[in-house]
């Protein structure tokens, strides 16, 4: 779209003459736009939350080269942005309501980088009923840096937190484990012997995993009802449990055997079963990470399973003692590992 | 603060031998925590309007090199990144209620480096009554990126927006236009002839008005009261009353000899009458311009200069009639004058 009118100073990007903020903004962004953005036409944006309900806001940045590899495509890149600040509002119990998006641009992602990006992000956001509600888009002169506002709805007082799990509940997880550290190994160490056990099916599989995060909006009504703590499990299993233990004061125990893995991970162990500490510390799962109370546990599989998702008990949560206690302890057989440097920090 | 427990991986800061992200939000970022944010020990924060009231969100990012110079003082970029912000908030009518940072630091933003900006960030916070809720720390292989997304409120349906301009309506704008944009000059290029008619107060006035935006909080009743429309002046006087004229549909007509300017402006005018166009197009000011029915006019000044804030009518928005006068007209003397590239784009 062309805007005759505006006559800033224009930024030349590769696939356009000219393409001021403005006319970016009405081309690319306002078709994603939702209701209390006004066409993102005004400076801020307006959110009511619905009777009884209140706003749960989180906000995750992306930088091409740490978070995602800069020639990943764009519509992945867009999915990826509005999926890892989704999953976190879901691990909370809140359903989408919309987000804001800041977007800083190199110079070189033009018109046509634009369009696929904003075409993986409108179907985000229509996947997860979470439309556009502003931003701000700006010239960098370093790497892609994305950063998405999401804005979640719960019922008042049902927000589920990270550090409230307690010693006897359960650790559960949803889905499979491992499957998207998994697919980056694919793409970071392509010629691994393990890649060779993973037919195409598995290899795309990993892959998908790896770029594109599902949030899991299905477990937010369960989670609601039944979970005391929980969070997504974006920086590894491993750091994850024990980043949700020290917030809660307590330690945890995690039986390996029974964390969930998919058919392609499991050829993947079999042939190398080093790769185990990979699948417990590797990023990007965006499963969900909760604390159930044991009595509750029953009717919170329960409930998942009825939503379409798989949940799995892995451990509990146990007193914790000291510092030298601290970290969760995964049990493989005889063997007991605390992973002390178990999260995949992006920091 | 050490966290004797976490051990992810740790960011190597110039200031210290390890610095984890769990470690850096404990000691920069958790005294500028307020209530919802759960001491920043969640992955999300809450918010709940208060009764009748609804939210007001916006977002600004701030690119070193772009937005801001790179060696400005730390405490600076930390006011000015949560000040222009709550400005974009006041110009809605509403009241600040707490923001969100990003902050993809580099490498060699150290411990020393985040402690001044840090402390600026509070000092912004505490002024202008909004605390911080949450947010993401990452690492980034290029220029400190910054983005606040800030919350307010109004009551529900106050919110000022931009786009409701009418023929008649008064053009308004807040305290006085150019300072930054002088300010910024005094620093690109120091050595102009304007420069020596400034005493050091006045350079000092104009640097600081460059670095330390002041959101116009003052004017929030008065626009909820009385505006028709209204945004904050951030790109250039010209440059956002064009937008303002091309989304609200009108056109404006402004009278220069009204605009407000301080005494160092009009000394530096005095030496160098050029400089008008910076005046009128630099950015950075963060003054309000707004439309303001005739009718309304003399309560709207009234009621700025009971909270203390000057307001100047500086014109009248009028009818558009086609694309040649879409843009507003600045008439100084017999001179007209329509800045087709009237808007200092950051992108």
């Amino acid at each position: 779209m062309s805007d005759p009118v505006h006559d800033g100073d224009p930024t030349r990007l590769t696939d356009d003459a000219r393409l001021t903020e403005d006319g970016l903004i009405a081309r690319f962004f306002a078709p994603i736009a939702g209701e209390g953005a006004f066409g993102l036409r005004d400076d801020a944006a307006r959110i009511v939350p619905g009777e009884g309900m209140e706003l749960v806001v989180t906000l995750d940045t992306l930088v091409a080269g740490v978070h995602f590899f800069p020639d990943d495509p764009p519509g992945a890149i867009g999915r990826k942005a509005l999926g890892v600040n989704v999953s976190d509002l879901a691990s909370k119990g809140a359903e989408p309501r919309g987000f804001l998006l800041s977007a800083a641009l190199p110079q070189d992602h033009g018109a046509r980088w634009l369009g696929q990006f904003a075409a993986g992000l409108k179907d985000a956001a229509e996947a997860f009923r979470c439309p556009l509600l502003g931003g701000d888009t700006v010239k960098i002169p370093g790497p892609l840096t994305l950063s998405v506002t999401a804005f979640g709805e719960t019922p008042r007082g049902a927000m589920v937190h990270r550090f409230d799990a307690r010693p006897g509940d359960r650790v559960v997880v949803t889905g499979t484990i491992g499957d998207s550290a998994l697919g980056l190994l694919l793409r970071t160490a392509p010629g691994a012997p393990w890649t060779d056990a993973l037919g195409v099916e598995g290899r795309v599989f990993l892959t998908d995993r790896y770029l594109h995060p599902r949030p899991r909006l299905a477990a937010i009504a369960a989670l609601r009802a039944h979970a005391r703590a929980a969070m997504d499990v974006s920086d590894g299993l491993a750091g994850d449990l024990a980043k949700m233990c020290r917030t809660s004061g307590v330690s945890a125990e995690v039986d390996v055997a029974l964390v969930p893995l998919s058919d392609p991970v499991r050829a993947a162990l079999a042939v190398d079963p080093t790769l185990i500490d990979t699948v417990l510390t590797g990023g990007d799962d965006y499963e969900i990470l909760c604390a159930v109370p044991d009595a509750a546990l029953a009717p919170f599989l329960d409930a998942c399973d009825r939503a379409g998702l798989r949940a799995t008990a892995i451990g509990t949560f146990v007193e914790r003692n000291g510092e030298e206690d601290a970290l969760p302890v995964f049990r493989d057989g005889g063997v007991e590992t605390r992973y002390a440097s178990g999260s995949y920090s992006h920091f």
